[in-house]
């Protein structure tokens, strides 16, 4: 991995946001996203071992946008396969992904765009390996070109729900920044922006890597959407105001019966929407949806690093030798959810039977 | 204002907590809570309006504790009154008490220190000045005494209410650190471990000052008692795992209908524990409480510079010329606080009838 020689400034076609993921030649530039807001560095990958560091140590976050590193990742790891033997080839694709696999436990899209990757593959063992190594490289533009499409899809869906003047809270980064492009949460912004309507986004800063002051504030502010960023603890002061009309957010992973992973902090913002009465929006394409969870309790959920919380850089915010928690994600049960809304419609009800329809291809 | 040459290190009584203020020969040392707890740093105070500026700029904060520091303030500025006539010197005295009042307008505490000392001097102006500067000194320390003793008072009754083996979520610093000494909430927890209970602390960590963080962790771990630290929005998450046995939060202001004014976040746990059937207790002297409100609405809430949320130190934390709300406090409603601990006793049920015997004198 190299820093970029590229200019730093990346123009994005105005209102779409910025595209977080660019590739070409056979090397992946990706933003990092550790130095935003203050520094626009993209940094290069050419291997499968440095796109899942880059998974890893979050340059790139966000359940669609790792879908999308991982896809380029298994493509490197095929490309420098030195075998023309096709057991050979699958049983090293199958380490590769299994690499890139243990990155990061909760986002299914992690695992939906290896296995995507991997069947290919498997259905073209009928050819020589360097051509399923060519085809893979297609794969994985694929992946990201559709992730731009179907998020721009889901937000012509979800904008339907936001009013013109809407008040609309988003907790994280589900934005441009966190897949192929336009966003899931934010492409609905963006979408009800682009129909006309005058939205103004509360930003929860989101502790402890603060995805909401880093990112969402920063991709907002440069399409020049209203945003106002608080602490993840004022959000039930502004509801109890009257300040939030609505709530939506991204997930990383949505079970079956429609209970969903996302970043800590969604669950007590679906708490408290349910107790102000104030409607609270998942947005995530359906490869999020992970039909072989029959509930939320079957979600691994990621323990990350101590020192996320108790330091900010190189400041020490706590006493040294403290205990610390850092459950990367929660879950939301599925009553607390008003909609879920994905690029095939939006599922809302019985989830359990309108998820599974919409993952079938929609109405 | 100058730094103290005295040793950094301050002992306290086992268990007891630290004290915040110390007072000698016409000098306040207070430690520099913004350098906790990294940094153990006495600063000295001679003058009112420096001890008005370190309430403002919180190296001293917590509701008691602001109340105690504004009663040297007005001896400070008491003394150093020059004149012999008694109109001119409680025309004099108020205009520092003004100017006292006008640094922080949510904690009642810092107006009933200043009416206290102010009405001390007012019923002794038949005395010459002279003798009512040398008895506002004494008065200033009473009340530093007596908040430390009632807080003890106070965590008797409420431990009653901690069952042995109980995880208590805790939120900003109801400490030793908050007030006179031993603390509020905090002397809850520590008049329970004294009563033999094992007593497991869970810290929010209070964005954006970190109170939790750097204060609460702080004097808990120099304590030996357990305690773990969280964001602020992994407490949900706790709670939905049964990992939170009961809430207990300090005050800055309690209305007569038992509306309470805490530290921004605290309405959200007390949601939260709602939500998940958990006790949520509030722990503050009937100094806090201010009969004069009829709620909760009529509390002003203090907003703070913005770049207390996005900064940390030097490091800026958000795009340059984000809009940012930082409400300091948020007010409970009664409806969801299980009980309210003084020093008098414990109030339930009916706050209107019962806060007021306590303020009265208890039960």
């Amino acid at each position: 991995m190299t820093q970029s020689n590229i200019p730093n400034r990346c123009s994005s076609a105005a209102g779409s946001g910025i595209k977080p993921l660019r590739y070409a030649n056979g090397v992946l530039q990706m933003l990092d996203q550790r130095l935003l807001p203050t520094e626009e560095t993209w940094l290069e990958y050419r291997t499968y071992q440095e796109v899942a560091e880059a998974i890893r140590s979050m340059v790139v976050r966000g359940a669609p946008a790792i879908g999308c590193a991982a896809a380029f990742g298994v493509w490197f790891g095929a490309r420098d396969i030195e075998t023309e033997s096709m057991d050979e080839f699958m049983a090293q694709l199958d380490s590769i992904c299994d690499h890139l696999g243990a990155t990061r436990p909760t986002a299914v899209n992690l695992f939906w765009a290896l296995d995507r990757m991997r069947n290919f593959a498997r259905c073209h063992t009928d050819r020589p390996v360097f051509q399923i190594k060519i085809a893979l490289e297609y794969e994985a533009l694929a992946i990201a070109e559709e992730d731009d499409r179907l998020n721009k899809s889901l937000g012509r869906h979800g904008q339907e729900l936001i009013a013109d003047g809407n008040r609309v809270l988003t907790h994280c980064n589900a934005g441009a920044l966190a897949t192929g492009g336009y966003g899931t949460a934010l492409g609905v912004i963006r979408a009800a922006v682009a129909a006309g309507k005058q939205v103004a986004v509360i930003a929860d800063e989101t502790r402890p890597f603060l995805q909401g002051s880093r990112l969402t504030a920063w991709e907002l502010q440069r399409d020049n959407i209203p945003v106002t960023l608080i602490c993840d603890n004022m959000a039930g002061y502004l509801m109890s105001k009257g300040e939030i009309d609505c709530c939506i957010v991204g997930a990383d992973r949505i079970a079956a019966n429609g209970d969903v992973a996302n970043k800590i902090g969604t669950y007590t913002v679906a708490v408290l929407a349910k107790e102000h009465g104030i409607p609270f929006y998942v947005a995530a394409p359906t490869s999020t949806i992970d039909l072989s969870l029959s509930d939320g309790s079957l979600i691994p959920i990621e323990e990350r690093d101590q020192r996320e919380v108790t330091h900010q850089g190189e400041k020490q915010l706590a006493p040294a030798g403290i205990m610390v928690r850092n459950p990367a994600f929660d879950v939301t049960p599925a009553r607390l959810v008003t909609a879920i809304i994905t690029e095939n419609g939006i599922a809302e009800g019985n989830y359990l039977v309108n998820l599974s329809a919409l993952v079938g291809g929609g109405r």
